[in-house]
Order: structure tokens, then C-alpha cells, then sequence
């Protein structure tokens, strides 16, 4: 267990959790990264795809970032009032079950359980490829890094994250400043070394381009603003009082992220910053305006550590949530068990392995992993949104109407995005959500369905059902007479059986032959039945278990308990050596009614 | 079971077992094949060797190749004495062992088997290379054939390969009959279209050449003789008179198997072949000779088949070795085990993928796997030739003089072979011999002395010693109360225990208080001790095996039996939602001492 303590640290008790209250500066560092990364790719998801009609269709970059920015103000005028109407928080999932039933939460659930999984995916790639751009010679490492991070990650959290997001303070506010200072630069600067530059308002050689490429860089786009919602889900960690910190949080992001993504749009049009494999957008900028120097591998690493804790922040939410609808039956069970660390460590496993596995799978390229992301992320907006909308519908209150209002257009808003980006984008992976969130959700539903089935099997509504004791049948299978069938039949004896039968199966006449007369040399006990069995076919098992058959209908009232000694060898090599019947039958006969194996351990060696 | 009966054929019952019985032409195409494959790469390797020095180098092939057949010749002599003298047969092992003592038997065992796992790789990889010379568009997927075939022979030794024995000689003779009409029209055939023509006797320009790379090119060839021990072991499967019919065999083999071997060498040599990665000489010649018309195509189909019979000559010969050693228990016992077809299948199965290992870590390459050959077959003839000098030495008889001194001069001979083979091409991967007999050989001591170990102390030596009733205590894990609790407690009550205890193990206050409660309004049997025990660390696991142990000490004396509950689910998905407790706890506690663990299966639908 010492590697174990090593990697994970000690194990905690119950009672040592504790909850962590922050102020607004800090939850701005706990809860906001996941968003404020978004600025990593978002305009570089918009200029990917609008590359891909000309050079000169980059101008319309603006106009979509235009648009997106007045989304987010939507968005977050919008989670202000769900920060107000949910005070304690939970996410799109319980907001959704508690105000519009289980089947919304199911739907928001499963979307968001995906995107918890490609939000890893997507930072993992996307920081790496930040690291790469400053770094050229790992890009032929590109997966084996996001897997390796991915995997830290994992590790960090199964030790449990508590202690160290004091440590996200600095690379978050690191961040913000040089992506600031980077818009400022590059928008005051009068003459920009590189070339060309692009004048915002009279486009040198704007062409036409199709609605479909204009959409689909939209949709991209707007990956830039997932994550807004993580301030309303966590309102509970905010020091009293905690929505009113809540509410002013979320402003300074939508603030912070508004700037910033506008700003690296606009200088990126500016600098006339094409994308490409190697070097990120981001990377293109602070290269164009500062050179090869210090800022740029600082912003190198800092883009690198907030993508990290973007998502980090997916390995709290994750097994957070499937916590929670295993709970409520949902999920399986064993997303409910907390480990030595007070984390939901199963989670934790589950999530790393699929976003590792998308990673690979997708070669590390987060571009192609974004038509999968929207999606999800948008679906679970609107139901929080419409959920909001029926919740003030219910309850009056001050501005109620604004809000309904309001809460409506956005739902429709954030619907009409998924829409866009199923369209736009569904035969660029966007069906692969499609198709996933049914999937999903139809799992979820049979899982429910199993649960609730053994629930109702089991439950023993009359207490006046008593245990009783039954007919009792042992049976010891033996292969030869030693000490080790010795102590077998001693452990059989002991449960005072009504039949105790001994069975040899014999694979030959001789060995029979042998067998029989060293047993009745030896005549153990009277009450004991010595039964031998000829194998026609070698076989030992499936006489026996033939045998085994043949005793639960004779004694169908009664019991059937196979008695088997495993020998315990001292070294693990040597378990090659033998044939561990005991284990082997007991895999078999498990699916037989009314009989059960005990196992008895025989060990080689005197402690 | 139905995919596996239409694989591997309906169960054979042991009765079903016959002797097949054969005669010289039969006897040839069964053992033989072996030896005789061998033709297909000895000149190829040798000519390897020599054309890393130059290609007039190629000219010592001639003299190579006159000692091989002069070495073979004095082989044939030697091996028609061991028949004469071990009429069972049996193979260098069971010579050794009988012979000279069991430790002479396990050295010539180790190398038989390691040399067996490297015939099936060699003769693999040189039937596939057959192919790819007639078919070019293969080459890429060398290493892909190579497997597939390996677990086709594999799947069909499974079956029992006796039905099929008669299949194998048309490719027996066929091959030996165009590798003979080869080699007599590339001699007498005046005017070759093919050029350069060799003079034999009077190189244009021989260079010298080091003598490493002559006992490398030496050591090479030396792997064309290997497989002719086959017909001395198994001299029982020829007709009355079987000794005669062997040894008449064994001559007609290495008649045909000499001149086979020289000739492919002298028209090699004649047409001015040199080796390549792409064709086989063999391939080449018949090129040269007949063009690329059906001949050629025939060849290497023809080829492929032989090496193909080769390899399933070691799918005979590895198993039924492992078998005798296990008997002998120097081998694992799962070696003796026959299955339904009546062959011993683990033996099948371990040779099978060892071979595949091999061929996948030396990428389908034969002639980087010939090094590792050479060296374990000469080992093997050198034990069984010193075998026959102890024996004769031992036992009278006409001719004992003469045999003494020829099987010692081939004891010497085949000895210098090893001590060749390993210096010349030590670096080369002859090393890996070297290592893996003294490792195979500790493996081997290391099992029998645990076999004999494990007998010792299982030995019930006084049989007046009686199994007898112990206290028996037993403890019923209970998470809550249900229907598979009252079930798994009945099961409990009817082993009529001293001391029965449910233990509920609670990770929270209020569970405990509510399992408590709902037990008092229970109160199924007075009997029964309800134990309940808080977990500080939210594990289940840890407290009931602490609590366990704490009993094993208060009860030394006696019995501890856990009798758990395994819900069985109707489909197999659903075991991820269980935690399967039970087979856990086993796993945990079968390295506890008088502990048994009681796995009670409760199925969840009714049948």
C-alpha cells in the first residue's frame, strides 16, 4: 500500500471534510477558468473555419465575435437571475430535475456528463497545443503529452484537489493580464511591425461566403463561452452573503471575458493572423507584437496552466454530478463510493479514461473535437434557462416579468445555437452528439429501471417473514486423501449437515480403484457417504456440477452447500502450478438456485 | 458452446483414443517433414552468411554444404543405433532421463522445448516468405501471416490432428520431388540462360574470407539437419516390425534429405543465386530454371505446405513433452490435462503463443530466429548420443565397440556444433540460448521442488488422524435488511453454527440507527448476535475483515465461516451496477487462516 500512500497521500476520515468559503477574487480562480480558457480557442475556432473559404472571408470574424459577445451579456444577465432564483446552486441537472422533472435533468444530465468529458479533452489538447506553439519539436508528442496530462490530472484529483487551489490564483490572474495587455497593445499599437494590417471598417477585398461556413464559425465560436455556468452551479461556496458575491463574480467574468475575447478577435484581424497547425492564434498574436522572448514563452506555460485547470475543474464536476444521479438511481453505485481521499475516486477514473481515450482517438486535435462541444453545453443552458423561466412563472417576486421575458429569449437563443451547430456541423462529428445524448439518456434510463427492479424484488414488506434453517447437504469434492481434505471435511463436518457427501471423480479405473480402498482404510466418520464418479470425458468439473444437479432436485427443500479447499501457496509464480478448482467451480455454480460454495483456504506454509 | 464445437469438433470420450500404425512411405510424410522443410532455408542461410562478406565469399557454400552432408551422413548412422537401442522411443528427454539420470533429461528437455517453440516460429516465417517470393503484394504483411497461420495450425491441433495426418503426404512428396528435379536439371542442364555461371572448381575470384564468418555460415546451415531425431521418437507409431521400419525410414530420409540439401547448394551455387529480402533461393532457383509460370507458383504453395506440417510437428511433439515432464513434475500440472479432442491443449495453447511472441518481437524475420536454433537441437542430439555410448557401454551386444566409438565421435561432433554455433553467433542472438536453457532449466527445478514440497505437506502419513467437528462461528454481512438477507441468514442457520452474528458495517450515524431499529422490529431468530460497527473511513471492506480477524483470534479453536449473499442479474451489463462484495471479501480473506468464505448466489428474476 505504500506506493499508494505516495501517490494519493493518506487516507482521510469522514469527518475531516470540510467546506472552503471564498471571496469574490478567489472564486473567480476556482470557478471561472473553465470559461476564461475558452479564450485559448474560441477565436481560433472562428478564423479555422472561415480559413478554410479564403483569407479574405477572416473579416467576418468581427461581426460573429460581435454577436457572441452579446450573447454572453445575455447569458450572463440571464445566470444572474438563476444565481437569484437557485441559491444553492447544483447545476442544470438539479435545477432542471427539481423545476421541471426528472426527465429534463436526465436530459441535461447526459449532455452534461458528455461535455464534463470533452471539456477535458478539449483543454488537455488545446493547452498542449499552446505548449507546442512555444515549443515546436514536441509536436510529434502531441497525444502522448495530453495523455500524460490527462493522467496528472487525474492523479492530482484523486489525492483530492482542496488544498491546492490556492494555486490557481496565480496562473488565472496571470492570464487575464496578459491577454489583456495583449488586446490593449495590439489595438493602440499605430504601427504594428507585421503585415499586412487590416483596416476594421473597410475590408481591402471582402468576398461572399456562404451561410453555412458563417454558421458553422458561429457555432465554433461560440465554445467560447461555455463554462459561465460553473459560478451558479458553486454559489454555495461564496462566504456569506454568498449570491450576492455569486452575482458579482459572474459580472467580472462576463466583463473579463467579454474584453478579452473581443480584444484577441480584433488584434488577431488587425495583425491579419492566419491560422495554422503549429503555432497557436493566441501564440501568432503575442509573437507578432512582443517577439520570441519572454512574454511569449510565459504565455506559452500560463495558457498551458489555466487549460489545465479548466480541466481540473471538469474533475470536480464530473464525478460530482454522477454522484448525484446515482443517488438518484441514475447512474451506477459505485459513483457514489467515496475513497481513502474523500473523493468520489471512480469518477475521477471514469472521466480521465474516456477523454483519454477521445484524445487518442481524435489524434490530439482539439479543432475536431469542438463541433462535439457546443452542443451538449447549450442544450444544458436552455434547460436551466426554460427551467428558470417556469420557476418565476410559479413564484412571484420583483421584476418578474423581465425575467420571464428575458430567461425565454434566452432559451431560445441558446437553443437556436444547439441548432446551428447540429446542422452546421453534423457531418463534422456534431452527429456523434446526436446520437451520443439518446444513447446516453436511454442508458440512464435502464439503469434507473434495474435499481428500481431489484428495489422491488427485495424489499421484505413483511417483517413477519422469518429466516428458518433447512435441510442441509455438503458436499466435498476430493481428489485424494491428505491433510488439506482432512481439514476440508472437518469444516464440512462442523456445519452439522444432514447429508455429507464426499465426491471423487476419477478420470480412470485404477485411480478409482485406489482411491476407494485408501477410503475405506482410512473410514473417517460413519455418517459420512463416499461417492466416485468415472469421467468419460476427462472432465472433472462437469460431472461434478452434473452431480451437484442432480442433488438440488433430490433435496429441493433443503440446501446444497459445496465444501472446496483452495491451497494457498506462499509465492504468486507458483499459483500457475495449480488448477484452483475451488474458484473455477464456484464461478459455475453460482448460477445454480440453492447452492452455494464455501471456499476453504488451505495455506502451504506455518505463518 | 456452439462456436467452439464447430471450431474444435464434438467431445471425444477417452475410449475414443487409437494408435495410428504406419508404414516406411507413411512414416516419411509424418516424421519427416520436419527434417525436410529444412531444405526450404539451410542453403539460404548459409549463403546469408557469406554474402555479408562478398559475393565471391558464396563459393564456401560449396564446401560448407559437403561437410553438412557428410556431418548428416554420420547423424543417419548414429540415430539407426538409438532406434536399435531405445525401441520406445521417446526423444532425447526420456533417453536422457532413463539413461543418464533425471538432470541429463531436464537439459535436453529445455532445449527440446525451447526448440520446438522455435520451430514452429522458423518454419512459420519461412513458409510465409514461400509465399511472398510467388506473391510480392504480401510482403507488408509478413508478420500478419505469419500469426494467422500460427493460430490455424494452433485451431487445428485443437481438434486432434490424426484424422488429417493422411493429408500431408502428397505436399511430403511433392515437395521432395520438385526440389529433386530442380536440383538434377540445374546440373545437367549444359547452357542455363540464367548468368553468371559458376564454375565450381574453379572460382574467377575467390577472396579470402574470415573464419568467423565460415562457422557462422556453418553454423547457419547446420539448422538444414534439424528434425531428424523426429523418426527415433517415434519408432512405437511404425508397424510390426517397428525398429526395422524405422531405421529403413531414417536411411530413405537421409538419402533423400543429403541430396536434396547438396543439391539446392551446388545449383545455388551453379546459377550464381544471392539471398534477398524478397525471394527465397529456393524461389530463385526455380525461377531461373522454369520461369515464372506454374512451377514457380507451385513451389511455393507446395513449400509453404511442408513448413506448414513442420511446424504442426512441433504442435505433436511440445505438448506431449510438457506432458511427460509434468508427470514427471518438472512441468506445471495444467500440462497433463487432455480436453475434449483429446489433446493436451494448454500445451497447444502455450506453444502457440510463445511462437506468435516470437515471430511479432523478431517481425517475421526467420533468418534472425535461426541463431537461437541451432543451438538447443545439437544439445538435445548430443544428450542422446551420449545417452547411447552409456547405454552400450552398459549393455553387450554385436557391434557395441564400433557404436561406442561412432557415438562418441557424434556426441564430439554435434558438440562442436553448440560451442560453433553459440561463439560464432553469440552477438547475434545465440546469447539468448545461452540465457534462456539455465533459466528454463531453474524454472524446471524450481517447480518440481515445489510440487514435491506441497506433497510432503499434504502427506497424511497416519490415517488414524480424523477429521473432526469443530465450534463453528459464523458471520453473515448484511447491508440492509431484504429478501437476500433472510435468504443468505437461512442459509446461515441451517449450518446450525455455535455463534451466528450478522454485521452490518455503517458509514453514517443515522444509517446505523436505522438498520438498528428496523432489526429489533425484525428480531428473526434469538440465536442470532446483531453486531453493528461504525466505518470511520467510509470503506465497507476494512472494518469486516478487521472485525473478522478479531473473531479468528477469539475462536482459535474454531471455524470462522462468512456467508455472503451474491446477487446474480439476469443480463451481464448490469453486474456494473453491483459491487460484488462477495467474490471481493473471498479474494481478501482466502489469505486469512480457518476463515472459509460462503458465496450464497441469489438470483434476481425467478427461472
Amino acid at each position: 500500500m505504500n506506493w499508494r500512500r505516495v501517490l494519493f497521500g493518506r487516507p482521510l476520515k469522514s469527518a475531516e471534510e470540510t467546506g472552503r468559503q471564498v471571496v469574490v477574487w478567489q472564486g473567480l480562480s476556482v470557478l471561472a477558468p473553465d470559461a476564461l480558457s475558452s479564450v485559448a480557442y474560441g477565436t481560433q475556432e472562428i478564423l479555422i473555419v472561415l480559413s478554410t473559404a479564403s483569407v479574405a472571408a477572416l473579416w467576418f470574424s468581427l461581426p460573429i465575435s460581435g454577436v457572441l459577445v452579446l450573447l454572453l451579456a445575455f447569458l450572463v444577465f440571464n445566470y444572474r437571475q438563476i444565481i437569484a432564483a437557485y441559491p444553492n446552486g447544483g447545476g442544470a441537472y438539479v435545477i432542471g430535475r427539481d423545476t421541471l422533472g426528472p426527465w429534463s435533468g436526465v436530459v441535461a444530465g447526459s449532455a452534461l456528463l458528455i461535455d464534463y468529458t470533452l471539456t477535458v479533452a478539449v483543454s488537455v489538447t488545446a493547452g498542449v497545443a499552446a505548449l507546442v506553439s512555444a515549443f515546436p519539436f514536441l509536436l510529434h508528442w502531441t497525444v502522448e503529452l495530453s495523455v500524460l496530462f490527462t493522467i496528472l490530472i487525474m492523479v492530482v484529483n484523486l489525492r483530492g484537489v482542496k488544498e491546492s487551489a490556492a494555486l490557481f490564483t496565480g496562473p488565472t490572474y496571470l492570464f487575464i493580464l496578459m491577454v489583456l495587455i495583449m488586446a490593449v497593445w495590439g489595438l493602440l499599437e499605430v504601427d504594428p511591425t507585421a503585415k499586412p494590417v487590416h483596416d476594421f471598417f473597410a475590408p481591402s477585398s471582402l468576398t461572399y461566403v456562404g451561410p453555412v461556413i458563417i454558421l458553422r464559425s458561429f457555432s465554433s465560436g461560440s465554445s467560447a463561452l461555455t463554462g459561465i455556468e460553473a459560478i451558479s452551479n458553486g454559489v454555495p461556496i461564496f462566504q456569506h452573503p454568498s449570491q450576492r458575491r455569486a452575482r458579482a463574480t459572474l459580472l467580472l467574468l462576463g466583463l473579463l471575458l467579454g474584453s478579452m475575447f473581443l480584444g484577441t478577435s480584433l488584434v488577431a484581424y488587425r495583425l491579419g493572423i492566419v491560422p495554422n497547425n503549429q503555432v497557436t492564434v493566441l501564440q501568432q498574436i503575442s509573437g507578432r507584437l512582443f517577439g520570441h522572448g519572454v512574454f511569449y514563452y510565459l504565455l506559452s506555460f500560463v495558457t498551458m496552466a489555466i487549460l489545465a485547470i479548466a480541466a481540473n475543474t471538469s474533475f470536480a464536476g464530473f464525478p460530482q454530478l454522477a454522484s448525484i444521479m446515482a443517488r438518484d438511481q441514475w447512474m451506477p453505485r459505485m459513483f457514489l463510493s467515496r475513497g481513502d481521499r474523500l473523493v468520489y475516486q471512480n469518477g475521477i477514473i471514469v472521466l480521465g479514461s474516456v477523454a483519454i481515450l477521445l484524445i487518442v482517438a481524435f489524434g490530439g486535435n482539439t479543432n475536431r473535437l469542438i463541433p462535439l462541444y457546443a452542443v451538449g453545453v447549450y442544450m444544458s443552458f436552455t434547460i436551466a434557462l426554460i427551467s428558470l423561466v417556469k420557476k418565476r412563472m410559479r413564484n412571484g417576486g420583483p421584476g418578474r416579468v423581465t425575467t420571464i421575458i428575458t430567461a425565454s429569449l434566452g432559451a431560445f437563443l441558446t437553443s437556436a445555437v444547439v441548432l446551428i451547430s447540429v446542422i452546421s456541423k453534423f457531418t463534422e462529428g456534431a452527429w456523434i452528439v446526436v446520437v451520443a445524448i439518446p444513447l446516453m439518456i436511454s442508458a440512464l434510463r435502464a439503469i434507473r429501471r434495474h435499481y428500481q427492479g431489484v428495489a422491488d424484488y427485495l424489499r421484505l414488506s413483511d417483517l413477519s417473514a422469518k429466516p428458518e434453517s433447512k435441510k442441509l447437504v455438503v458436499v466435498v469434492p476430493m481428489a485424494s486423501i491428505n491433510r488439506m481434505s482432512m481439514a476440508t471435511i472437518s469444516t464440512a463436518l462442523s456445519m452439522k449437515p444432514d447429508e455429507l457427501i464426499v465426491l471423487n471423480i476419477a478420470t480412470s479405473a485404477e485411480r478409482e480403484k485406489l482411491i476407494t480402498e485408501r477410503w475405506k482404510e482410512w473410514s473417517p466418520d460413519p455418517s459420512i457417504q463416499f461417492v466416485s464418479i468415472r469421467s468419460q470425458y476427462r472432465s472433472v468439473l462437469r460431472p461434478m456440477v452434473r452431480y451437484i444437479d442432480h442433488l438440488t432436485n433430490l433435496f429441493a427443500k433443503g440446501r446444497v452447500v459445496v465444501v472446496i479447499p483452495e491451497l494457498v501457496v506462499g509465492k504468486s509464480w507458483q499459483n500457475v502450478l495449480h488448477n484452483h478448482m475451488a474458484f473455477t467451480l464456484e464461478a459455475i455454480l453460482v448460477f445454480r438456485r440453492q447452492v452455494s460454495v464455501t471456499v476453504v483456504p488451505y495455506h502451504l506454509h506455518e505463518p
